[in-house]
């Protein structure tokens, strides 16, 4: 029997996961939930859509309940409710807030004999996996995560919000010469702007005062101010043509050492679509969810209490025999 | 209280154990065990060596074993024993074998109540995590492993057996445009020859027959035979000056697909010594070791059973916050 699916939210993720869970034989999409109109919703593999409204009346038709908003506000409230329900995975990724989260989580899967992963994908998740294991091997040492090049999707709303915009594209974009120190294993201290760029592409309202958009970007707090951001004017079309994508990607890099032998770990990621690679990692950590709740395991959990085996589809004597 | 290692076997691996030991707050390095006059064993740490013969006497005082002797002889009879006593670490890297020795150690291990974890390192070992991951977040893909540049040991004393041979180094080298070929996201299938070559430093005989020498290391079946092979006949003075570490590294590539999206994952190594970093990896496994075996935890393992937060020092709430 396949482990039968449920997505709730289909925004770029939700379709990222739906893309990964029809590429697994060994799982099935049962439906996706939507606080819109169903009918309006018409998932690209054929699958059902459905109102959030009725989720409760699935509680036997789906083993594991793919939550698919954003961290602000969804989330929140969504993970531990439907974890009383199902077993969950997520994506959360406000990174002060995930004590609390975890623990709203944990009690309501442990409350229902569920299990419940957060933080799930690429970063937080499998850049997460490089950090512990890197310093778990090499305990005198220091991490360092690049992001990019990719699209921001937060940086990009973020100028869409500004008075005179249309519409906007951010790409964070790491700096080779602070990579390739790393890389060296000099362990330096790199401040925010020694790390990233910042390229913007803007379509303004006809008039619009472009020097105004450009500085007000520019001078944005938390988002731009911190680094060096290029802004570029364009038109509708050349945003559409150019810019219709989600590629993204970047690598961790440790730099560590054995008394006077130097060791240099990376793990990096080159992804033609952020949300189809995301869909792809909480796929797997699905899987895993369900065989952990089936041996019996409650609560919330993490990618890093996760053994790499309960991810693939394939025995443990096949695992041995293939990939180690 | 500390995790009680010992070690048996005090080769390069040995040390490179010695080393990551000591540098791990939450370890302590009881005693190294040796089939030679322990006498003639000096431990750098300052640690006890002890005959082979007295282990069973440490039943009660070391709660982790390392196994550093070779995979051909050493490891099948050693690990299986010593997991009725202990609970064991190995680098068991005969790959076709794995599936015997894991049912040996599971057995030892199962009916002592300990935990065996085998083929530790970094190939088995970290590569493998790096396969395992891969293949299970994107199901349409290929793996590619390529090794180097590093010295291989096994490769270096299949030329010492050569007549005439004084001394050899053999290095082991990715070539560089196959990578490139696979970082484009182009699938290739690459023959042996094609992913690496290898370089051979000899130190030969005076008056040995050279050319005999070099023909015999480049016709040699399975070690060179299927590649191109240089070799270059150096003094001891050169070999001793240029050739005295073992550093090696490599990199596992994967090339997978969402649809007609691709992902280039990358998990790559540089690491100035070879023994260190994989007694590194194997110091993190025996920590795991003796947490799963206080969980209740028996029988064998490999990286694969083993979830990352049982690798770290640190506590499940201190990743979260720091690592996620």
């Amino acid at each position: 029997m396949r482990i039968r699916i449920g997505i709730l939210g289909y925004g770029n993720l939700g379709k990222g996961v739906e893309k990964a869970v029809t590429q697994n034989e060994d799982q099935e999409l049962k439906a996706v939930f939507t606080r819109r109109d169903p009918a309006s919703v018409k998932p690209a593999s054929g699958a059902a859509a459905c109102s959030v409204e009725d989720l409760p009346k699935w509680k036997d038709e789906i083993d594991v309940l793919v939550l698919c908003g954003g961290s602000a506000t969804d989330l929140p409230e969504q993970t531990p409710r439907y974890a009383s329900l199902f077993n969950v995975v997520d994506s959360f990724d406000t990174h002060a807030r995930i004590p609390e989260h975890f623990a709203a989580v944990d009690q309501a899967t442990g409350d229902a004999g569920k299990i419940g992963v957060i933080s799930c994908g690429w970063d937080p998740g499998m850049f997460s996996l490089s950090r512990i294991y890197a310093h778990s091997i090499l305990p005198d040492g220091k991490d360092y995560t690049f992001w990019g090049r990719g699209v921001s999707q937060g940086h990009s709303d973020a100028i869409r919000r500004i008075e005179g915009v249309v519409d906007a594209r951010q790409y964070t974009v790491p700096v080779e010469a602070a990579m390739q120190q790393v890389r060296s294993g000099a362990n330096p201290e790199l401040t925010t702007r020694q790390k990233h760029t910042r390229e913007c592409f803007v379509v303004a309202e006809e008039g619009a005062d472009l020097a105004r958009i450009e500085k007000e970007i520019k001078e944005m707090p938390n988002y731009f101010a911190d680094y060096d951001t290029s802004v570029e004017f364009i038109s509708a079309e050349e945003m559409k043509a150019n810019h219709s994508e989600l590629p993204h990607g970047g690598v961790v890099m440790y730099s560590g050492r054995t008394g006077d032998k130097k060791h240099v770990i990376e793990y990096s990621l080159k992804l033609d679509s952020n949300p189809e690679f995301t869909g792809s990692v909480i796929a797997a950590v699905a899987r895993a969810a369900y065989r952990m709740n089936k041996e019996g395991q409650t609560g919330a959990r993490t990618m890093f209490d996760i053994a790499p085996k309960y991810l693939s589809p394939q025995t443990d004597e096949w695992l041995r025999a293939h990939y180690l």
